[in-house]
């Protein structure tokens, strides 16, 4: 049985990785590998690795290694890649269309069932075959299909009100491309914040501050 | 004078999020703020964000706050964000049209100069004004205008010889949208990763964990 009590974000925050990198090798035809050759391709210790999967219950054997098939499968199942918790999507500007037709949701874990726009000039427009829906049909549309998910795509000041709704709609977990802290606001939702404009500046900073890379 | 050495990577990282408040801030008028209630708007304590501030020679007065507008020059000055580096990106599919018209790169530092598509379907349109380029001019172009840093957006198995090229072009900052380990290849380069799967699926793992929000 695997052991998940108190694991720490910065594991969790390195599963994805490895599930990444895993598929990427059974892309490749590769079947087994060894935790050396694993950590020196994820530039972590093989320690790292094995104490990292122990919190799962540990995956592989002495001096055999992985099975890059069955280990990949775990992480997923860890993850809880196979749920395809449905998924909605608010702004269909530019980074939000980008969002819809780049991601893979159904290879991590979500459907997106529905996509949202408040501005005229973009509802009843498609992307990648889905329309995008008046922002007024947000509660019909939720109540039918109860959503577990909401990723948002519009500006800060726009977020105020539409995580309102969402909220009261029973929507508690986010992906969060815009400013606005939702978690500051509700405590009991899950946000995963992506801040592109702060991972711009940190690397204005590093590239200003040389010694400091 | 700024101390500025040895600071960490979670610090610098806090930076970009209070320059972004405090840009907040100016833009609704507030000239001046408290640090407790700095540090209330951010989830922060009080004493955080003096640590934090004090690793560049500290600002502010006891009792009498942080002047708004003086603080967020001060933290954009650090992050060096009036150095307007020139940037180049690379792909222009969906991804790469969204950060070009997206983000506002003048104000994080950056000065978007070029934008590349190996495509024939992409190379010719235009992003906000700017003329995609072919890739095949990336070594004229990048000897005439000496860019700084290049984003990537092309997925990960056309990254290699991309990588390739820029580095012998003297590109050494990355901002990475593509899942290829440039630091690994190169380790004289700075490469800010953007995991945009590695995010969703953290979140799927904290969603169907609940305990471990």
């Amino acid at each position: 049985m695997p052991r998940r009590e108190n694991i720490s974000m910065s594991v969790i925050r390195r599963l994805p990785r490895y599930y990444r990198f895993l598929t990427h090798l059974k892309q490749k035809g590769v079947t087994r590998i060894s935790s050396t050759e694993l950590s020196v391709k994820l530039g972590l210790t093989a320690s790292q690795i094995r104490q990292d999967l122990n919190c799962f219950g540990g995956f592989g054997q002495q001096g055999y290694g992985y099975i890059v098939d069955q280990l990949c499968d775990e992480i997923g199942n860890i993850l809880g890649l196979s749920n395809e918790y449905k998924a909605i999507l608010i702004g269909a500007g530019n980074l939000g269309r980008a969002i819809a037709s780049h991601m893979s949701f159904d290879d991590e874990g979500f459907r997106l069932v529905g996509i949202f726009d408040s501005s005229p000039s973009k509802t009843g427009t498609r992307i990648n075959g889905q329309i995008v829906r008046d922002t007024v049909e947000l509660e019909d549309f939720c109540q039918k299909e109860q959503p577990t998910m909401a990723v948002l795509c519009i500006p800060r000041d726009g977020v105020h009100t539409v995580i309102e709704r969402l909220y009261n709609l029973g929507v508690r977990n986010y992906w969060n491309f815009s400013h606005y802290d939702i978690a500051m606001k509700y405590d009991d939702t899950v946000v995963e914040n992506v801040h592109l404009n702060d991972s711009l500046m940190t690397l204005c900073y590093r590239i200003s501050n040389p010694s400091q890379k």
